[in-house]
């Protein structure tokens, strides 16, 4: 059915009506007082949603964008930088770094797996000279549906000196994330994901630790240059024109995101991922990421059963159900599909999902108790 | 009145209400056959609009962004640019340049000015040991109103060997320009301008020659990165997650430009900017740009009357007559104020212009002839 779809990847994900009929608004001067007003607005909501008392900045990009933000501002050539590789997110840090003529350094575990603290600690304590500048981290892996315990690792990153650079692109809203409680120096994130905008808008936010690396950079990038965007964000302005229609957007989603409070939502991202997972097991389907612990609460990744291919999969649950999924990426590619539960996603959303997959796999010959996925999903969110 | 605005700033410009209705939907998939088609139609139709046989990019940024595109695929440290500067924008080359390790040179005139052929051609033969590497140009100088003429500058640029880069953000749509015809090497531009879109979606358009230059990069960005770019154009994708929204209204408003024909709508902008021109001389004002010949067809710099002040004129027509009107920029400021008559303009739309601004200059007790601009904008545009 046309113009039905409910869009479960990890983004973009579900934009609320009111949200839209923002975006569909004529586009307003993007000097005029009254969109300063929105920016003002939008500026503020930014920072409680970050959990930060640092600005936090809107570039016109997309996600990718606000990484080359991070480190396009820090690294000068021939820096020393860790990059922390947990999937196709966490290694798209290392090429970024490597665009800026930094040494990468890569600490990497298979796909579905997380760094631990110990193999982080081990690599920093060898480093007795403080040679390394930068430790890029993934929190939410978009590309497998783990998620790094990023409290503890930036724990140590502060313990040894570098500056810790967080990409919180499908965790910002979704799972508690506090830069300055958490010691994370640089985070980024993007619209399309828990902020329930559609894409086109992505954010940073730094600390003074950060700051004083950026004073020492070379070449900052021109269109991301923080210390441009730092002048604005205080003239409640942009350096340049700005995707007026998407902020106006942002403005509108940021205003629910703080009616729910972002404690509950972060719960509630957490509440619906371990419901889903409880349900895809009881339909005997294997999670990518099997330890709930170092699961992401945005993207659930799930290995299709045996004899079952994963386009069949999407194929049907797109065509029949109205709902798509991701397949994998790369070398993943229909070895599993993944499942985004990211924004504005309610109880009935996922109590639909398990269903119509039930139903998919039972035509595809999956052996299963039917309604097996649905009563374990609805007794775990019953149970809160 | 509120919600009856009428944009006439450089940019955002007036967006029809068919391409507002495409933004409006809900955004779909990124990677699904569905947005893949859309980029099949959006890229084809912007070679068209953009008069090129060489792939057009689209960047999710502010124009800026795709100026920033141009000169960081392009320079490396120590590289010698040459910058043509006839006001800010012609300015922001020099700075990115700058950004990118360029040792930069201007050719620099008084706002409302253009460079000569003979300014260049003197500079370039200078150049005997072909030391510049590349030449950066506006076509139609936002700041000023002023446009210089691309192709015979261009041509004097080939002979040289430099490679021409050039913004076309207020003039692609507006004014002809044929990089292929006048070798132009590198133009960018945005869609908030000609193009009837919200911002949010910037483009360049590269061709061999240029390549040949992006390939000897060192540090290409990332973000912005050529190559990324045109594997994705040839594969109807993107690099990352582009606005998706955008891009759909985009789609719908090169339909409509393909639908008036690239020339007329040149045309249009000719003939629209020449009857404004009349049409405030006719009510005793100046132009900052005098020369017909040395105007842009998208941006019209109009003096105050003596007495009687910028804000003042700005603030009746967007309190009394919802006219937005821009003001001057940087030593500009209250100055002059610009007329856009960029994008989705029509007759009716220039004869409320002036008829509202006979109103207000009448109310400021300026000295004219009450109704000759109506009347001198009529009869020109009957002329056609």
């Amino acid at each position: 059915m046309k113009d039905k779809t409910f869009l479960m990847i990890p983004g973009p994900t579900p934009v609320p009506q009111s949200v839209m009929l923002e975006i569909a608004k004529h586009p307003i001067g993007h000097r005029s007082p009254e969109f300063s007003q929105v920016l003002k607005e939008v500026y503020s909501d930014l920072k409680y949603v970050f959990q930060t008392e640092n600005d936090v900045f809107i570039y016109t990009s997309s996600g990718t964008g606000a990484m080359c933000a991070a480190l396009e501002n820090l690294i000068n050539e021939g820096d020393k930088v860790l990059c922390l590789v947990i999937g196709n997110f966490g290694n798209r840090w290392a090429k970024i770094a490597e665009s800026c003529g930094a040494v990468v350094e890569k600490i990497e575990v298979d796909p579905g797996e997380v760094i631990t603290p110990q193999m982080l600690k081990k690599r920093l304590d060898e480093d007795i000279n403080g040679e390394i500048k930068l430790v890029t981290l993934t929190h939410s892996e978009t590309s497998t549906g783990a998620a790094n315990d990023i409290k503890t690792l930036c724990g140590i990153i502060n313990n040894h000196g570098a500056l810790s650079v967080v990409d919180g692109v499908t965790s910002v809203c979704a799972m508690p994330c506090k830069p300055d409680e958490w010691g994370i120096n640089v985070l980024v994130s993007g619209s399309q994901k828990g902020f329930m905008v559609p894409p086109g808008l992505a954010f940073l936010t730094a600390d003074e630790k950060a700051w004083k690396v950026y004073e020492e950079c070379k070449h900052p990038s021109f269109y991301f240059d923080w210390g441009a965007y730092r002048k604005s964000v205080r003239a409640n302005s942009t350096p340049y024109t700005p995707a007026v229609n998407l902020i106006c957007g942002l403005n509108s989603a940021l205003k629910m995101i703080k009616d729910e409070g972002i404690d509950n939502m972060n719960a509630r991202h957490k509440r619906h991922a371990l419901a889903l997972r409880a349900a895809l097991r009881a339909i005997n389907l294997k999670l990518f990421v099997e330890n709930d612990e170092n699961a992401s609460y945005s993207i659930t990744s799930i290995l299709p059963p045996e004899g079952i291919s994963v386009p069949d999969i999407r194929k049907i649950l797109k065509e029949d159900y109205d709902i798509e999924v991701a397949n994998g990426q790369n070398q993943l590619k229909d070895k599993i599909f993944r499942m985004g539960t990211l924004g504005y996603v309610c109880d009935r959303d996922l109590i639909s999902s398990v269903g119509s997959l039930e139903a998919a796999l039972s035509r595809l010959g999956h052996k299963f108790e039917k309604g097996a996925g649905v009563r374990t999903l609805i007794n775990q969110l019953n149970k809160g």
